[in-house]
């Protein structure tokens, strides 16, 4: 057996064993009194549009392509509808020839990482982060390395420059991010991509920049998205539309590199021949299929603006300190105790399930996943207050 | 960059270039005047059920779940769908708890091998075989070696025996067999369990023997499908539904390991962990939802049994030495020059497209692949006849 595989598959995820602790709690007390904030499972469903798109093509029953293989770089004309779109919203410099239609966000960032990464290189990624970075950069064979960030979780220039050695091959970042909700805006891409483009030089090779865009659109501050490739060279973007079309379980998204790539051609190479060994074929073909039509929609993501806005002045005036959430749809909340996973414990004793931040890689903070219906918001209220007050006695 | 991933990226797939070719000479000559037999994409369509019962779940609109994350391991009510339809149709005794829905054989292959395999360890697969094996064992860390087979491509006791040594974890088997049609019977799979079972003895730690069934269910003889769980304890079972469902596009299948696993547990944890680590998250959920409905049907695969009878009666009338498929939708035909590569090339010259057997391991035939439509298959033999006699002249 391979220890390190059997290790990862024990483990399990923190994150799902919170989520199993609230089903239980659910089943013994009953829906409506439990608050469960664990998941990032979109809570808004798909646009009725895409359904309809879906129902059409299915019903196109003796057409045996609806179902069958797709090349494995994805259907060219859902690259081609990728890299308009793209080309259009955010003047992204991208063409279809250098987008990968993947089997999601998790797809993208593990192809990208075994396509660049030699044995032994490291990988930096900001603290805190997604827990699955870890596995995935491991069977890349690499090595993930937590950089620091400042009070407000943002990018921190000279913590940056201190992390990069010349073993580094990518910085990989997440905004708007989970766990926090930070955006990083233009100022900080141009300082991502300046300290990049000095240490590649400085080191003699190309140090990747790779962006994990998952919350694109799900962003409520009005300044614009920057978009990498427009910043910095050597970058690959990894998208999925499980969050801005509520698909999580479908598994679809893509992974490119801009035109002004110097190795673009290389890179894509390296991406095929990575998306054939990790046991990739194609992303979903009914899906690829419908994806045209709808790329310019998402589902209702206002919701999560409003539930974002109601918790966040909800926890405010009760007196949590709350890390204002910019994009995405979690919440960072001080905990109320050193031992965030203590404090997490003491929260389901008022029903209320959250994450601890230790298994993201920070201390002291607990994650609110705000994609939850608007009566779980307003119904946990009561519950936090109390918990709250739990400590000032 | 990985050279690695750019090589295998790079090289592209053989087949995929033949099929190219013979698009381009479609557009050239007529889609009616060329004869495509390069591809393993069914030709029939999926069930009508299938569709209906998709439709019916993209109904449900308000529906959240359709399209949510599902447990990584897959929805418990599809693993018992599963585990059902096997014990009922083979006493295959396995359990829901160790079957893991997938992303299609390709990701079932390679979480399996990620699983077990530790770094430098040995694959035996036997030859010829499909030519993606070397890619997913070559980043699961081990290496394939290629087995000899008897003048039929069955397994050979003694050639097997002499490949195994203390350093082989796995032998991979495919039955019925792409490139070759042949199906190993309960006497090969007594064999294989015997000396897999006398050999792990003698070298202190079990072999796994994993066995690739996408074409399971095309079998075109009156005897009984062997299920592997049944003959051999330390054993595990990739399946997909790509053939059978004519779903190739969608992916999905499975991985599972029998009750009667000593190291069951843990090797479902490897498992879990293995698929973590190579950016899997859970196979579609709308066709896990759907498959439940569906686990009994296929689609019309009598029509590559008829297709079959056609191609092999027309070849072998016109003097071809065939391999007489007992299942899948291949024919291995005896090349009529030493170089198969040149043969291949020599078919197209009538608008034939063949894929030469040196992709899959072994020299001297051509791949004829026959699930495609009825005209294909009638059309093609005055194209071979001419070719057979080119070389009589």
């Amino acid at each position: 057996m391979n220890e390190k595989m059997k290790e990862y598959g024990a483990k399990g995820s923190p994150i799902r064993y919170m989520w199993s602790r609230a089903n239980e709690d659910k089943r013994e007390n009953g829906e409506d009194n439990v608050f469960d904030f664990t998941l990032g499972n979109p809570s808004v469903p798909a646009p009725d549009a895409l359904n309809e798109v879906l129902i059409n093509l299915l019903k196109r029953k003796d057409d045996v392509s609806i179902h069958s293989y797709t090349p494995s770089s994805g259907i060219t004309e859902t690259r081609m509808a990728i890299a308009d779109h793209l080309n259009k919203k955010y003047k992204a410099n991208v063409s279809k020839d250098r987008v990968m239609v993947t089997v999601g966000a998790a797809a993208s960032i593990a192809i990208g990482l075994n396509a660049v990464l030699n044995e032994g290189e490291e990988v930096l990624t900001f603290a805190p982060h997604f827990t699955e970075y870890f596995p995935w950069t491991e069977k890349a064979g690499g090595r993930l390395k937590e950089v620091g960030t400042n009070n407000r979780f943002l990018p921190d220039e000279a913590l940056l420059r201190k992390a990069i050695n010349r073993d580094t091959r990518v910085l990989l970042i997440n905004s708007p991010n989970n766990p926090t909700g930070v955006f990083y805006d233009e100022e900080v891409i141009r300082m991502l991509a300046r300290v990049l483009k000095e240490k590649s030089e400085e080191y003699g090779k190309p140090i990747y920049l790779f962006s994990d865009e998952p919350y694109r659109e799900l962003l409520y501050v009005d300044k614009p998205y920057p978009f990498i490739t427009k910043y910095y060279e050597y970058s690959m973007v990894g998208y999925s539309y499980s969050k801005s079309l509520s698909l999580p379980g479908e598994r679809i998204g893509y992974l490119l590199t801009g035109e002004n790539n110097p190795e673009k051609e290389e890179l894509f190479s390296a991406m095929n021949g990575a998306a054939r060994s990790l046991g990739f074929v194609c992303a979903s073909s009914l899906f690829q299929k419908a994806l045209p039509e709808v790329i310019n929609l998402t589902s209702n993501i206002e919701e999560y603006r409003t539930n974002r806005d109601i918790l966040l002045k909800g926890l405010c005036d009760i007196g949590y300190d709350c890390i204002v959430p910019e994009g995405a749809f979690y919440l960072f909340v001080k905990s109320l105790e050193e031992d965030a996973v203590a404090f997490a414990e003491e929260a389901t004793k008022h029903h209320i399930y959250v994450v601890a931040s230790d298994y993201f890689g920070v201390k002291g903070y607990v994650r609110v996943s705000y994609c939850v219906g608007r009566k779980t918001i307003v119904g946990s209220l009561a519950g936090f207050r109390e918990l709250f007050d739990s400590y000032r006695r």
